[in-house]
């Protein structure tokens, strides 16, 4: 493979033009400067069908500065949300070329001068999140990393900062919920579904679930149930007149997820109380959203959205890098569970052909560096 | 006029059994109590069409208790919602038989032994409404009534506590503006678009109104401009790429008004800027609100309703009578206008037929007792 000229959004690999470095240059820095180690990267050079525009190129070595931290990644998942960066459909378009991925864990390899509180073998990850995750190394400011136990299994410390902070924000950040309430969601059986269960459930919060109605929902059914799950309905079950009707003793959710969109979003509307909250986080069925009047005046509910990259800011970034600590911990008490399948980094491409959802549905992908 | 047997919901004429009232009662009482002059009153004893239903008949005096106060109604309004609650479709369903009405105007007729701060002809309104309103003489205990300025024109006085103050609060309840702040609204030609348009004005924020396409609309720009519209446009002139590029020099709107839903609720949306928040309160459409999912997650949109009825608590009613104060002294002023039609009682029909949309759009029917 050759080196190319890349210039990533980030400045972690620097414009490179012309494609080869001045032998000069190179050599007054070679003083100086720490360089990192060259990279194998998943690049795009331009937006499109991830599995035609991507491709696995090595980067040059680049030069470390003082704050900066190296880091040998371990593993990254490939969430959608990556899937959608690539294809530039995501409302935060990255400029090409680009290297793919959004989070990750990995291990510090090299710190520059300045770098205080990390050092070579401490696991890190990016909080919150960043872009270009899918490389065996990567080079960025030590005020990226959040330095994490390494007790954590790495595919759930490589997953945290997106589904599993979805779930545990959106629970925390629009109702005051108190043990023995209870939510409602559609989309129960993704990953943030999962982790909204069984977050719920050691707050002692009950927890109704809405899946879709397909070959194995009795099983899906189960497996949501072991988790902690207090009622699963599949969509066609709630055809009846009055869905709170089912609940039996549980007391009707304040708040209620959507990640789904079209009716599976009216079934958790229906579900909700009086000056209920719906908060959408997805919309997997490309549906919208539709909402009577009299929801809105005489049932007073709200509806708002989540979206992560909003917790950017400094203050949220440093609230969320606890709960991040929170889960990691939970993970390793394997108290907080969801299914992955880890790749080496050699078959990306089958990788991301299951994320793409080629081959039906398959468990999140995780690539192993 | 027969005397009839009544049990209305307020218990200000309880149940009359049987129809004449018991000689040796009344004669006991006679000595001790205040008894009201009969009223005259827009009765309905069963849910249905309002002009079937409804007739005006005489209801015997009431006794009245040590802190009742008898007022003698001077105007109240035929609102949407008083013919909802007689056609039994409005979600707090008056028991029947009822006197009809829920806001209104009155002079204080007479006072029980225990009342305080209250005298006859002072004037006074039901705050928070309260139902029975289209009769010549209402007994209610005195937390029910609020003394206003007199110097108000009666037929503001007779419709501040719905229209008015629903404008107010919803510019004042969701997001706090700064003057040079923008809203948004539809059905601005409705007499609490109106409301909001001269409310938003007198803050410095300004208003960009969405009308219906028909015949007159031009007339209706103007008349909204006049007002204090900053932008009226109708809904086909919205039909572009991006409503946006037409808002030259206003900031985008942090807060948008919906009482139309369908396609005029997405205009609003549209409008929004990220962040933003909708405020719905009506639906003469009678098409729902349909929402993307990236308006909520992407474009961080919030989607809340607005029922005055919420407003009900003691605190919220103790706040809504100063703005009620504030709205009445505008009316007084001059500050606060829209369109009325003064109807004598003796042609109640023929205004609750106006109402009731028979005769095309027809200003608000306020009958003059």
């Amino acid at each position: 493979m050759a080196l190319v000229a890349l210039k990533l959004i980030n400045g972690s690999r620097l414009a490179l033009h012309p494609t080869h470095i001045p032998s000069n240059s190179r050599t007054i820095r070679a003083f100086s400067a720490i360089m990192s180690p060259p990279s194998t990267a998943v690049v795009y050079d331009l937006h499109g069908p991830p599995d035609t525009v991507t491709r696995v190129i090595n980067l040059p070595p680049v030069e470390m500065k003082a704050n900066d931290v190296c880091v040998k990644m371990l593993a990254a998942p490939i969430n959608p949300s990556d899937i959608n960066r690539i294809e530039g459909v995501y409302p935060v378009r990255p400029e090409v070329p680009a290297v793919g991925g959004y989070e990750g864990v990995g291990e510090v390899h090299s710190v520059g001068n300045a770098v205080q509180g990390l050092s070579p073998g401490d696991w890190v990850i990016p909080s919150p999140p960043s872009s270009g995750t899918w490389q065996t190394y990567v080079v960025k400011d030590q005020s990226v990393w959040h330095k994490i136990n390494k007790e954590v299994p790495m595919e759930y410390a490589a997953t945290v900062t997106v589904n599993p902070l979805t779930a545990l924000r959106m629970l925390e950040d629009f109702v005051s919920l108190k043990a023995g309430d209870s939510v409602v969601q559609n989309g129960a059986t993704s990953i943030v579904g999962q982790c909204i269960i069984q977050l719920a459930k050691i707050r002692s919060i009950h927890s109704i679930n809405i899946i879709r109605d397909r070959a194995g929902s009795d099983e899906s059914k189960e497996k949501l149930k072991r988790l902690g799950a207090d009622e699963v309905f599949s969509e066609s079950q709630l055809e009846v007149k009055n869905v709170k009707s089912l609940l039996a003793n549980l007391p009707e959710p304040a708040l209620g997820f959507n990640c789904v969109g079209g009716n599976a979003a009216t079934l958790v509307l229906k579900f909700l109380r009086q000056g209920g909250t719906m908060v959408t986080y997805g919309g997997m069925s490309k549906k919208p959203i539709t909402v009577s009047t009299s929801s809105f005046i005489f049932k007073d509910l709200s509806l708002r959205g989540f979206w992560l990259q909003k917790l950017m800011g400094i203050d949220k970034a440093k609230e969320s890098r606890k709960l991040i600590d929170y889960l990691l911990d939970l993970a390793r008490q394997e108290k907080l569970k969801y299914e992955m399948e880890v790749v080496p980094f050699d078959n990306f491409h089958i990788a991301l052909n299951k994320a793409l959802g080629k081959q039906g549905s398959q468990p999140k992908q995780v690539i192993k560096f």
